[in-house]
């Protein structure tokens, strides 16, 4: 099956403890892409500037995402974010955002795009998020959203009529907590799933992921690293990871979601070991097969048999 | 197997988001004691007043905690602590802390507890904890320790003269960075492992914990609660059950290790549910089991096959 991502590409620059990086490829439509396609067809519907350069495409395709989707605005400029990292990299903060050709984007879905079975619609305007996916022919088998604290603040309204009409929601605990008006995570999840999607994903960076679905948690690792160097683009490669898997294996039950969630972990782990796309962008078969069977060994326990106790 | 755990037995005072209580009874000693209690024989070495209640003696009892070590002052007065939790009851703030009858502690161990195989040292001066291992006939097979940031900063030498004849040490994120003056948790339990213990158990409350034993690490959740009440003593709750599941089965293989930090997860968490020891204290065989199965539903997924691979 393949997989649809709207979102941003973009250049990003970031100060982090261990360096900084100017203009390096980056966005929420690239990363997902990018750590999706070693799993999975992928195609970007995103627009760029008439500054975007080649090898950026070349590099999109190399990794065999469709890019014919990729608008590129002549005379105009790509989107660029900048913000700096704080000691731990837990917590960063935005120097700058240029919305430039984005601020008058406007997503047209190819006709061949309209039947994609699995789509992500990555953190942009709610507005547009809705307006793919009404261009859709028919509802996809799984629709995941992603959003940020400033939508949900600044257009609740339509944030809310996206979130009612998806099947998964990708948040962090600050954004989970917004929308739910609730502290608890679990009553956080209780209330979003009564919005509409039945699956929450809670992002909790170097703490792993939560994920809620039906009635069942199920909770993923943060992967222990030495030396985390930059965490951009971790979210929208875990999504990457997590959609990508689903889509390859076409398994929707719990426990393609309980997998799900743990390639999700092992991608966005990745991401985290370099600057922008360095280390997602150049991985193999065996990179990825290795990590997550070193997710196995750090979550990994003996269970009790059925009839089994501890205490006897 | 069997085993000894020298540390407080007090009365508490808390304020939570969701209530109050006044002079319950807790204490390092009284919490590991009664989660371990489950699992294993164990024996309590410790101080109070004469103000203990026989109540409270006839609950451990009724535990089937060895109390002979139980040391009654007369004329003096249990140790006291008060705190305060913050709205999310992740952190708390120490109101008072009264020592009582603990100012001149001075753990006496008695001749059939000098070989008993299994040893924890909760948080004390380490200088007692230091003069308790002194006192041991023998070796014990496993010795844990706990600290706090008070010992960390003010007896460090003595401390450190602890943790090098340790082989396990409980920790929480705080600590682990003071002893070892680094910040990536990692680097810490590599730092203190040179220092002696082989086992580092770092604990990050609702995030679950972190047990770094030899170059292996092992992450258990933490376990989702909708109404986390009263943290007070799930640390060592954690321990209790840790240590008490580990002398039950003899099993300090790593798969041991992973088993005993779910299963102390399994108790921190029953701590967490209500006030002092009233959960904690109350619990059934099928409680214990029941919870242990769904840490399990929490955090297992399909590994893969020896030869399978994610991309095929």
């Amino acid at each position: 099956m393949s997989v649809l991502v709207v979102g941003s590409v973009a250049y990003d620059s970031v100060v982090t403890p261990s360096g900084n990086r100017q203009d390096s490829l980056g966005g929420s439509a690239t990363f997902f892409s990018v750590a999706s396609s070693y799993f999975t067809d992928v195609s970007v519907v995103a627009v760029v500037g008439d500054d975007f350069k080649s090898k950026d495409i070349d590099f999109m395709k190399k990794h065999g995402v469709d890019v014919s989707g990729l608008e590129v605005c002549q005379g105009g400029k790509t989107f660029r974010w900048s913000g700096v990292y704080s000691e731990d990299v837990n917590t960063r903060e935005t120097l700058e955002t240029q919305l430039n050709v984005f601020a008058d984007f406007s997503p047209k879905i190819h006709c061949e795009q309209k039947r994609t079975p699995f789509l992500f619609l990555a953190n942009i305007d709610p507005d547009l998020q809705f307006s793919v996916l009404s261009q859709m022919d028919e509802r996809p088998q799984l629709v995941a959203l992603d959003s940020m604290n400033y939508w949900i603040e600044g257009k609740n309204c339509s944030l809310n009529k996206v979130i009612e009409s998806v099947d998964l929601l990708f948040v962090d605990e600050g954004e989970a907590r917004a929308i739910a008006g609730e502290f608890n995570l679990i009553r956080c999840a209780e209330h979003i799933m009564r919005l509409g999607p039945q699956t929450i994903v809670i992002k909790r960076g170097e703490h792993g992921v939560l994920v809620f679905h039906g009635s069942v948690i199920f909770s993923a690792p943060g992967f222990p690293l030495t030396n985390p160097l930059d965490p951009t683009g971790a979210g929208d490669s875990f999504a990457g990871g997590f959609i990508g898997y689903l889509s390859a294996s076409g398994d929707l039950s719990l426990n393609g979601f309980r997998r799900a969630a743990v390639i999700g972990s092992v991608m966005g782990s990745f991401a985290v070991e370099s600057f922008g796309l360095d280390r997602i962008g150049s991985l193999t078969v065996a990179d990825i097969d290795a990590r997550f069977r070193a997710f196995t060994e750090l979550s990994q326990f003996q269970p009790l048999d059925e009839r089994e106790s501890l205490l006897n």
